[in-house]
């Protein structure tokens, strides 16, 4: 990671920003506006990613940022602009995802810089291991004249491939339940226990996640998901007696999504019922769905059909950054097209020329914004 | 199992048996005819049993060939009884099953002696490690004159409990056949992929093991099992690209069970086409089905009768010793009712008055074979 803060530092000096690195190692470019005092458009995306990921997921979000403050040939803006490239916002090493972002709105606390890593390192040592100061995470707030956050992310679906297009502007990120559901039966012998007296946990299982895609296809606007069942003893010859399950349900209305959940364990329930099983739920994650930014949103579609692309507009299931940053400030994202929809995988990739119409947009997007002193004024000349 | 052997010996001695422990450690006790030449009925089952175990499984069927001796008060018969304890039927150890009554029907050879437990030690040294010679393993043969095989066992199912029997005659063990199958999907983001778009290996597993279950209902005499389901990449938030499940798949009639099998088989390359999928099929065993012998099925019935018991004829869903037995001498198996069907686990129970009434059942059988000498002369007086 210091390698990758050289590189871009190597980049972004050269077009005029000022670079540090904060105490939670985020990068961050600094490009002055045209007049003092201006408020300030924060452009960027994570620089942290999975293990045996791909190229582009959160990367292309920073370099699509530096390019398009390349793209503006000097030219000043009557706002200025913050590049920043996120630490850790996968939350691979210590289970909790934007850290980095989080810095931005005072939200790295105590608490959080004591979460360890699978080896007992906590945030705060590795914070100090990197080079930086724990002490000075305060001083990674935004500045108080931020008045817009702006992602290029990857769609990480398949949906713009589908619908043949580049771009989209996303409107939400989805609100996001995870549980998990424990059917309960009894183990018993595969061969002497005749059909009609199991009380099969993987059988009741089955049942339960045909009925869960079912309702989630039948249901607009919701993704239901059982990713993981685990059954025990989970033997060849041995019904089992219990089938652990994940279960994962997004929707961009968050009443929707917790009636959508509620639906589902009644199901559930009804299936244990009837065939004289047991199921237990437990909530693992409830994370509210939040919307961008209505205006950015449609300066996006302006600038996405400037490009000459249709304009789209789309949820995104997935969490960002964004979602972040929205706590504080108006934010919004454009979706770049994800052939295959395949991401976190050595295979994720992008089209050349949908980059080239991201930057393209970006740049039209920055001068609408210019063009927009209601905006990018409201906030700092307060 | 020195102390089970010195035990168990110290139990037959005084009924006047004979007591050895033979090459593969079966403990065997010779119990004479009333006249000589005599043809030789054994009687037994099998000492080991499966780690977490209960009492019963096994150790109770030698009991009880124990104690129906015991109940002769010295009487002898026109045959030699010889009582079994069987070693290694289970097959935790070496991952290979009745390895002590396959050495009576001349099934221990070379290749057999070489597998190797999970620390690398052959069956052959551990022969040597228990102080036995596995070069003697041919002498542990059965006698020429052994004429019948007879088994008492717990059911280890829930059939004879809800029938309100304690006591059934066993005319088949059924056939087994042992699969995987691999349905192979896309992994993909569970947020962001539209429930039209996804290729989700565990919904497609779901929807098979429906039919399976369904299937087995609604086809006499099939038992169908998926006791195992692994997923991967098994998150929460990941559509799984692969469910791997076993099938285990039984029934009394092999053909049954071959057109069983296929038929399953073929549902899930149905499911699989459907949804875009691919699934792999792979056999791990094919066991025939073991018809009991006819005629002493029916002596055991007459003797359950003659305890006042209503008899029943049932299928083993189970394998056992007498499944092996079965290649050379007619074998027959008294199965006793096992409360809650629970076997393999420390909750394992009998009822004790059924207990009584399997000696009473064994004696009785006895001497209706003694009294048909047309069956007990049949094989040693050729």
């Amino acid at each position: 990671m210091h390698d990758v803060h050289r590189e871009i530092t190597r980049w972004l000096e050269p077009l005029g920003a000022t670079v540090r690195v904060d105490a939670v190692g985020n990068v961050r470019a600094f490009y002055n506006a045209n007049e003092t005092p201006a408020s300030t458009v924060l452009i960027g995306s994570h620089l942290d990613t999975v293990p045996n990921a791909g190229a582009f997921d959160g990367t292309l979000g920073v370099v699509l940022a530096i390019a398009c403050l390349e793209a503006l040939e000097g030219e000043k803006l009557p706002y200025a602009i913050e590049v920043v490239g996120f630490s850790e916002e996968e939350g691979v090493r210590f289970a909790v995802p934007f850290i980095g972002s989080r810095a931005l709105v005072g939200g790295v606390d105590d608490h959080l810089l004591g979460a360890e890593d699978a080896r007992g390192i906590s945030v705060r040592k590795a914070i100090e291991d990197f080079g930086l100061d724990p002490c000075k995470v305060g001083q990674a707030a935004m500045y108080p004249e931020t008045c817009a956050y702006l992602e290029f992310h990857i769609e990480q679906g398949p949906v713009l491939e589908k619908l043949g297009l580049p771009l989209a502007a996303v409107e939400a990120i989805a609100g996001q339940s995870r549980w998990e559901l424990n059917f309960l039966g009894r183990a018993n012998h595969a061969g002497t226990t005749p059909m009609d007296l199991r009380f099969d946990a993987v059988a009741a299982a089955a049942e339960w996640i045909t009925l869960v895609e079912q309702f989630a296809k039948t249901t607009p606007g919701v993704v239901a998901t059982v990713g993981s069942v685990e059954t025990k003893p989970g033997a060849t010859n041995i019904i089992a007696g219990e089938a652990r399950l994940s279960l994962d349900v997004r929707h961009a209305d968050d009443r929707d999504r917790k009636r959508a959940v509620e639906s589902l364990i009644q199901q559930a329930k009804q299936v244990a019922e009837r065939r004289g099983l047991e199921v237990r739920s437990t909530e693992r994650l409830s994370q509210r769905a939040v919307a961008m930014d209505a205006f950015l949103t449609s300066q996006i579609e302006e600038a996405i059909r400037q490009t000459g692309c249709t304009p789209r507009r789309m949820i995104s299931g997935a969490g960002h950054d964004a979602m972040i940053l929205a706590e504080k400030i108006p934010a919004a994202m454009i979706f770049l097209r994800t052939p295959g929809g395949i991401s976190h995988d050595p295979a994720e990739s992008v089209v050349v020329g949908d980059v080239a119409k991201a930057i393209e947009c970006g740049v039209h997007l920055l001068h609408q914004l210019a063009s927009a002193p209601t905006f990018h004024s409201r906030t700092c000349r307060a």
